[in-house]
C-alpha cells in the first residue's frame, strides 16, 4: 500500500500524462498520422497502461462494433486488432470486400453497367450503419501515384461512413505499425539512434510503413532518425521533412541503436515515371551479420512478413538483437491505444 | 414519472400490442414470408421497441449460437444479421459455403463420385448440431424457375435442421429486406401510397425482392400498393394475387408518396420460356428527377445494392428525398425481431 | 438434495474420476495422440459432464482468445470447436491461411524470392503473440510420405507458438474426431465390438481418421477392435499396433456392434512407392444393408463428410442403426474437453 503514496518515477510519470489527458479534447474520430493521436509522449503513457493490464478498459466496448475492412489480405493486422478490440470488449466484425462481397464503384457519374454492383458512396454509408468504429485495409495500387497518394479509399470512409476511421494499412501509411514500432523501441532507450535502411526485395511493395515509420520517428522529440537508401528512393516529402538521409548505408549504421528494415518501391519523388518501379535490385542493401557489426550493438527490426535472403539473413532475424516478434506483439498494444481513445470519443 | 400514468398514445400502442403477443403463439420456427411473424402492427411495434433499445433483449441471446450460411456473397445482409445477432447477446458464426467449405450434393440416390463431396442430407442435421438458429442465404440459379421456386435449398434446411430457420435472402424471397422497408415506410407515413417499378439492369438479377416486397405491402391494410413495369415482366401469383398493376409508369407513379425501384429479370410468369431472362433493356424506365417530380413529393427506396445509372440516377439518389441509408439501417431492427422472437420460442 | 448423500453409480463415478484428475498434472499443452489426455475413462467423464452442462466452465475462456488457423477447408471441425470454445466463454479467431492471409515458407536457408512472402518462423511466433490457444489444421500432400508422417507444420506450431496447440485434422491424425467417436461409442456400450472398415472413394484420402481411430480404439481396454481393409492398404504401425486385422471384410463384421467406415488411400506401408495412392477401388467394400445383416445390430459410423453410394448407401446411413449424427455433435464435447484441459493448464 505504500507504493501509493510513493509511486516510482515511471507511475507517476503515467498518473501525470493521464491527467493531462483530462483536460485535452481528446476525441480521435481518424487515425492516419503521428499528429491525431496528440503528445506521443501520452500515447505511450497509455500504451504501457494497456500492456500491464490489457482488459481494463473492457467495459468501453460494450456493446460496440469494430468493423474490419479488408481490400487486401492481411495476418498481423488482422489478428493484432481483432485481439485489441475483445480486449476492450467490443463484438468484431471483419468484412473481406474482394473475398465475401463486391467490388465497389469510386467514381460518380458513372453508369455503372461493368463489374462493379456498388457506389462506395451507398456502400460506405451502410457499413456504417451497422458498426460504431471502422478500420480499413487498402493497399497502394503502385500505378497512378497521385492516386495513392489522394488515399481516396481511407478519406472516403472518413467522409462518408459517419463512424471513427483508422487505417490497418492503407495506400501511404501504416500507422499501427509505426506506433508499435515507437512502443517497441521507446520500451527500450529514452533517446535511441535509429536508421530506417531500404533492403532489396522480388516484388515492388509500397512505401505505407517506410513513409509512417519515419514521420513517428521524427515526431518524437528524443529519436535521432537516420534513413538510408539508394539515391532516387527518396521518400515522400510530407513524411520525411527534415530528417536526415545518409546514402552510404555503411556511415548511416554507424552509432545505431535500432536498424529498421523495409524494402519499398521507387516513391516516384525524384522521378514521377518511376513511381512504383523496382529501380534497385543492389543485394549489398540486405542487412547480415557484417551490416549489424558496424551498429551501436544495434536492435534489429522489421514490421513482417519479411522475404529472408532479401531484406535480412536468417543469422540477423533469429538472433539475440532481433525484436520482430516483441514488435509484432506490441500491435496489439498500439490498436487498444487508438480503439481505446475512439470509444471514449464515442 | 406522470409519463408513466399518461403516456402518449405510440407508447399505449405498443403496450397494448405487446400484451395482445402474450396471448398469442408466437413461437418462430421459419421466417420466409409476411405471415410468419403474425399480425404485422403487432411485429412493426416490436420494431419500434426495439429501435428505441436494441440491447433490450440482450439477455435472450446468451449462450445461443446463429449460423449465417451462405451460398452467395452479401453485404448489408452479412452485416446487419451480424449485428442484430450480437444485439441480442448472441454468439454468431459465419459460414461461407463455397469459400471456406464444400459443395454440397442435394439429391438422393446418386454415386457421389463428382466434385460434391457431402450430401446436404448429412450436412445440415451436423450444422444444427452446433448452433440454436440457421439463417440462409441462397441466390435463384434463374434457369430453371420450377427449382427456383420450389425454394429446394431453404425447405431442406428447415425440414432437416432441426433448428429454427429464417432466409438472408433466398431464390425467391428476401423477408428480412421487405420487413425493413415496411418498417422505413410506416415510420414515415400512416396511410401511404406505395409504387413497386421495375427499372433496367444489365445483369439478370432474382426477383427475391419484388416478390417479398409486394407481398409485405399487401399484407399491410394501410398500405396502398401500386406495381409498374414493362409488358410480361409480371411477378409471380402467389407474391402479388390481389395487387394493382399499372404497365403506365407515368401514371403509377402519380401521387405516389414512396417509389420503390428494383430491377428483376423476366419471371417467367407469362412466358415460361422467358424465366431469368432480360426481356427489356428500356433505360425510359430509370427513375430520374423528372419520374420523381410527378410523385408527391415522393421518396425514393432502394434494397441496394444499386446500379447508378441504370435504375436511378446520381441525383436522385443522393437527393433529401432518399432514404436508402435509414432503410439499410433499419435492416438490423428487422432481424432483431425476427431473432428475437426466434430466441423466444427456443 | 437427497441425491447428494446418495448419488446414484454414474454420479458416483464422474465425482471419483474428477477427483482422480485434482492429484495428476494435467496440463495439456499439445492435443495429437490418445495417450495425451491421460486415462481415457477420466477424459470420458469429463466429456459426460461437459455433455450435461455445457456452460459450467465458461469462466474458464473469460478474455482467452482461441486462434482457429486453417490450412485447409473444414465445416464440422469449423463450426465444432468455434462452437465448444464460445461454451467456454473464449473468444475465437479464424484463419484462413490460403484465403486471408499469405503463403507460408516453411524451408530455412532459403532465398525468399518466390510465391511465399513470409516464414513460418515469424508467422507462428507472431500468430502466438495474440491468442492463448492455437487450432491447426493442416492436410496431408500425400506425395511424400516421409514430409506428411513428420507432421512439419503441427510440430512448428507446438516449438515455435509458445502457445499450447492442437490438432484440427493434420496430415496424419483427427484427434478430435477419435475422442468423439470413442465418447459416441462408450455411451451406448460399456464393452463394444468395434469394426473399423476400408471403403472405395474416387479421390485419395489421408489416413488421418482411420490412424486416429485406431490409435484411440486401442487405447480403451474395453474396446475390441479389428480392422477390415483390402491387402496392402495397412495403416503405419505407430497406430495400429497390436490392432487384429482381418482382410475378409465379412468375417470382420460378424458380431460388430459398431462398424466404422472410412476411405484411405495406400498408406505405402507395404509398399512405399503407392503412397497417397488409390490402389484399389472394389466397389463390394461399400457398406450397404447386407454387410449390416452380418453385424450383431451394429450401429453405423462415419466421421463425415461421407460419399454415398461409394463409402455407404442411402439405405444404411438413413438408417435406424446410423449415428452419424450425434457422431458429429460430439465434436462439440471432445472439443470442449481439450479446451477446458488447455485453459486450465494456461
Amino acid at each position: 500500500m505504500l507504493s501509493f503514496f510513493f509511486p516510482n518515477f515511471a507511475t507517476t510519470y503515467i498518473i501525470v500524462q493521464l491527467l493531462l489527458r483530462l483536460i485535452m479534447d481528446d476525441r480521435l474520430t481518424s487515425f492516419i498520422n503521428a499528429s491525431d493521436l496528440g503528445p506521443l509522449d501520452v500515447a505511450l503513457a497509455e500504451a504501457m497502461e494497456i500492456k500491464n493490464d490489457r482488459y481494463k478498459y473492457q467495459h468501453l466496448g460494450k456493446n460496440k462494433t469494430l468493423l474490419m475492412i479488408f481490400f487486401n489480405n492481411s495476418l498481423r493486422t488482422r489478428l493484432s486488432t481483432q485481439k485489441a478490440a475483445m480486449n476492450l470488449g467490443m463484438n468484431v466484425i471483419v468484412l473481406d470486400v474482394n473475398a465475401g462481397a463486391w467490388k465497389l464503384e469510386t467514381e460518380r457519374g458513372v453508369i455503372m453497367d461493368g463489374d462493379k454492383s456498388e457506389h462506395l458512396l451507398e456502400a460506405i454509408p451502410v457499413m456504417g450503419c451497422y458498426c460504431d468504429i471502422i478500420g480499413v485495409r487498402s493497399f497502394a495500387g503502385l500505378t497512378d501515384r497521385e492516386y495513392d497518394y489522394a488515399e481516396t479509399v481511407l478519406h472516403q470512409f472518413i467522409k462518408y461512413s459517419g463512424r471513427p476511421v483508422f487505417a490497418m494499412e492503407t495506400a501511404t501509411v501504416h500507422p499501427l505499425q509505426a506506433f508499435a514500432d515507437l512502443i517497441t523501441i521507446k520500451e527500450r532507450h529514452a533517446k535511441p539512434r535509429v536508421v530506417l535502411t531500404w533492403a532489396p526485395h522480388c516484388r515492388a511493395l509500397p512505401q505505407a510503413v517506410p513513409n509512417s515509420f519515419a514521420q513517428w520517428m521524427l515526431a518524437d522529440k528524443d529519436v535521432d532518425l537516420v534513413i538510408t537508401h539508394p539515391e532516387g528512393y527518396e521518400l515522400d516529402p510530407q513524411f520525411v521533412k527534415g530528417a536526415r538521409v545518409e546514402y552510404d548505408q555503411h556511415k548511416a549504421f554507424e552509432g545505431a541503436d535500432f536498424i529498421y528494415a523495409k524494402n519499398w518501391s521507387n516513391p516516384g519523388v525524384t522521378n514521377p515515371a518511376d513511381y512504383g518501379k523496382i529501380t534497385c535490385e543492389d543485394r549489398s542493401w540486405t542487412v547480415d551479420t557484417e551490416h549489424m557489426s558496424w551498429t551501436n550493438n544495434g536492435k534489429f527490426m522489421h514490421c513482417l512478413p519479411v522475404r529472408r535472403g532479401l531484406i535480412v539473413t536468417d543469422d540477423v532475424i533469429e538472433g539475440p538483437n532481433s525484436l520482430v516478434i516483441p514488435e509484432a506483439a506490441n500491435r496489439e498494444i498500439s490498436c487498444s491505444v487508438v480503439l481505446k481513445r475512439m470509444l471514449q470519443g464515442l
